[in-house]
């Protein structure tokens, strides 16, 4: 049995976010046993997982991916839509649309050091939308 | 429940293309509820999510990946296959070879601005092998 | 039905290696038909699917990510835990930390080419921990 759910995420600044708070207190209790599986319905943004304890890490992945995949290469023809547009699809892609994750004892199998990172590529953007889906 | 489908798509060239109807088409109506998993069995070509509507972002996606991993790099040892097999290789990791998407009410649960891609990365590919599977 | 099984890989230098048979052996028998679902509990580590034949490929890729996410980059804030740990986590990211792959007549729908990597980032990682959740 599949069972979804929609989630808007707060808006955030550009930058990554641990969100793993924010996911599970709008799940609720989990199954005993199962698979989550996170989808995010936009292509400008992504999810990943990674390093849930020093900000500094989130603050290094931003400045990477910025330095990984540049804003304002003057071989971008998708440009009307801002400069920050064209690179956040790109890393979008880079970094995915969608997480799984096990579900054990009713808690999510992630490692000690692990969360959900919302990974908010463009400069002004509005709540995201994620669809999660329960498999137990 | 699984059900698997083995899907061949028709033969692209090198560049990033919009599935989303080739592989609807070929699965025909979907369940109510539940989860699409997409597999592709190759290591040179790619599946991700991304923007739906203006061709010239796809056209950015090949120009921006033949950027960051480059043919013909001094350092690069697998050579034999040509000069477009390693970056291809790099590339479908980056990618990655599947994604999983929500179905709610006997529909995708895209974003509005959500397609499939098939991200081909060898210069002379020949059709490609897709599994999917619904869990419902 | 998710069936979760906790796997240790045995510990691997820097690098990409072919782990598909070492996964398969801890599984044993495989449904007749289903989803395996691999997720790893670290953030400077990664799974991916890629060529399964000529070892120089595995070569390259170490060698091409080393290339694309450098080590002492000057703008790097994290850097207490050495030089190889934020490239690692970035790395992690770009490849991700969970596969999904079809479970076929027994088998997994791996294409003949492809076999299931760990990508170690780290230039001394201890034992990585995987958790496998075959639904069927």
């Amino acid at each position: 049995m599949v069972e979804h759910k929609h989630i808007t995420l707060s808006t955030k600044n550009r930058g990554f976010h641990l969100i793993t708070d924010e996911i599970l207190s709008q799940l609720g209790e989990l199954p005993n046993n199962g698979l989550l599986s996170i989808f995010i319905q936009h292509t400008s943004c992504g999810l990943t997982i990674n390093e849930n304890a020093d900000p500094s890490v989130r603050v290094d992945f931003e400045t990477s991916f910025n330095h990984l995949i540049k804003e304002n290469e003057s071989f971008y023809t998708h440009t009307m839509e801002g400069p920050d547009d064209m690179p956040a699809h790109i890393k979008s892609s880079l970094v995915g649309s969608s997480l799984t994750v096990p579900i054990i004892n009713k808690q999510l199998g992630l490692g000690t050091w692990q969360g959900i990172y919302l990974c908010e590529f463009r400069d002004h953007a509005t709540a995201r939308r994620i669809i999660t889906s329960i498999y137990s």
